[in-house]
């Protein structure tokens, strides 16, 4: 047990800012957890389960005296929330978020902070497809990552701490470029949220097939779209609108792509589809070699533990 | 235990047909089981694991006797297995597969079929993303729907036998007209699949992203399609080759849409993205209780057990 910070403030009680309480009490990083949310219903649902020692109705008493506070609302808000707690912040606190894009985010969130307070965006790449403060869990950092996106004016004690605070929570944490970290999760996550809620979107719409055989015959590789696509409305309609940029670029090379292999389909180019299926599976290997997956199958359930 | 055939043979010796034999004896469904491959290695291999009780080099002393048939070779194969084996097929056996496509099976296969052999056409929702002789396991068709495309000449007792085998090694029968088949399944399997090969293929192109990093900070959306696109490529390749139609009328939708979602991040219009994320939530909540998947999050980890 090894306090890193007396207080933390944690603004949005959803699957993030819960789980982060449930981690921080783990490891007895914090002398005391102070929590709020937007939502009546999510306080009271935060009273009932005692995540956090105190729950405030306002952002002001949330804030109040914290050593580390954490914006854990959707992107959309981040600049809103930061502009009423600025002048509640305690001199010498740490600023974080955990928004899953960064530039939107620095730029929302940078013009409220004063002078005095360091202010260090994150991102925990963890997330499962349940939202709302009854879905955290303690583990939910365990051996994911964790990036940070100081700048050149970041104060290494600040940092230093902050980094310790989540691998303290489990994670291993790494530091990135604002801009680059937009364009690599626009790959790794936001696109291919993007295209599985194309994809069940269309499933749906098929006419010929009817929506219960659609659920019926979920085989492997539309079930896998559904949980992804069940993933938090909010959250995500947020994501797209904050990384416009890198999104709509990393989408135009996918249709290219698709459209590629559309054509040897239908031309039947046997070779480019067997040439193209190997390569991915090179990459697939490398993800289980980088210890972010197993190789165990899943036995086409999708990962019900 | 209940022996339903006397000897069955199955062709091909890779995940299903390996996982066939482990889940026939498991529940005694056969008297013997037969087994042959095309490769040497894989013969060996089954050989060395057990799980047939007898491995034939050539097809024709594979089927001998059979009282069942499984093609269980990769779709492209189907019609050239079944030309060699047609003239020793017993009268009164029953021939099936399991391949991923329908009509362009039939059409490969029934040609080389004599009269009184029973050709009814299957294919079980199960897989994982191994492949081989080693990949199989007696669960893997256990709660998994199997899909029987008999025709109006189908013997109905040669049915009911097929039926209970596979019910016996765990599966739900289901009965699909050829046709529909192949399009359910575009849209439930083969769209989801060749979506996330291109995906997978878009992210290891993108030179700004290193592959390091791409595996890295492969978060729960992209790490679900590169398990996706890890599996078999012959089996694939053949799949996208014989449901040509259905698979490009549908990417044709898919593409569509995308276009419509790309605009919507364009232009900013955050009421259709949020509705349309909240609308395919329920999709997702509709396989839940359907069975086919668990409410269970994932921990962002894709289906470790």
């Amino acid at each position: 047990m090894k306090e890193i910070y007396g207080r933390v403030a944690l603004i949005g009680l959803g699957l993030i800012a819960s789980s982060m309480a449930h981690a921080i009490r783990r490891a007895g990083l914090a002398g005391e957890i102070a929590g709020t949310a937007k939502s009546e219903d999510s306080r009271e649902i935060a009273r009932e389960l005692g995540f956090c020692d105190i729950v405030t109705d306002t952002l002001a008493d949330a804030v109040d005296g914290a050593d580390l506070v954490v914006l854990a609302v959707p992107v959309g808000v981040m600049g809103s929330v930061a502009f009423e707690i600025g002048p509640h912040l305690k001199p010498g606190a740490t600023l974080t978020d955990v928004g899953s894009v960064k530039r939107a985010v620095v730029e929302a969130v940078a013009p409220h902070v004063p002078e005095g307070v360091h202010f260090i965006p994150g991102h925990p790449l963890a997330g499962t497809e349940h939202s709302g403060p009854r879905s955290g869990f303690a583990e939910l950092f365990d051996n994911r990552w964790c990036i940070l996106l100081p700048d050149s004016r970041t104060e290494p004690a600040a940092l230093g701490r902050l980094k310790e605070l989540w691998r303290g929570m489990g994670a291993d944490v790494e530091e990135m470029d604002v801009d680059h970290h937009d364009l690599v999760l626009a790959v790794t996550s936001h696109c291919p949220h993007l295209i599985a809620y194309t994809m069940v979107g269309v499933a749906d719409d098929i006419r010929r097939v009817t929506d219960s055989e659609v659920v019926k015959y979920s085989a492997a590789g539309f079930r896998d779209f559904t949980r992804i696509a069940a993933s938090d409305p909010t959250m995500w309609r947020d994501v797209f609108l904050n990384n416009k940029q890198a999104t709509l670029e990393i989408l135009g090379r996918f249709t290219e792509e698709l459209f590629a292999l559309q054509r040897a389909i239908r031309t039947e180019d046997a070779e480019l589809l067997f040439d193209y299926f190997t390569r991915t599976r090179t990459i697939r290997r490398g993800i289980i070699e980088a210890g972010q997956d197993t190789a165990a199958p899943d036995f086409g359930r999708g990962g019900a533990r």
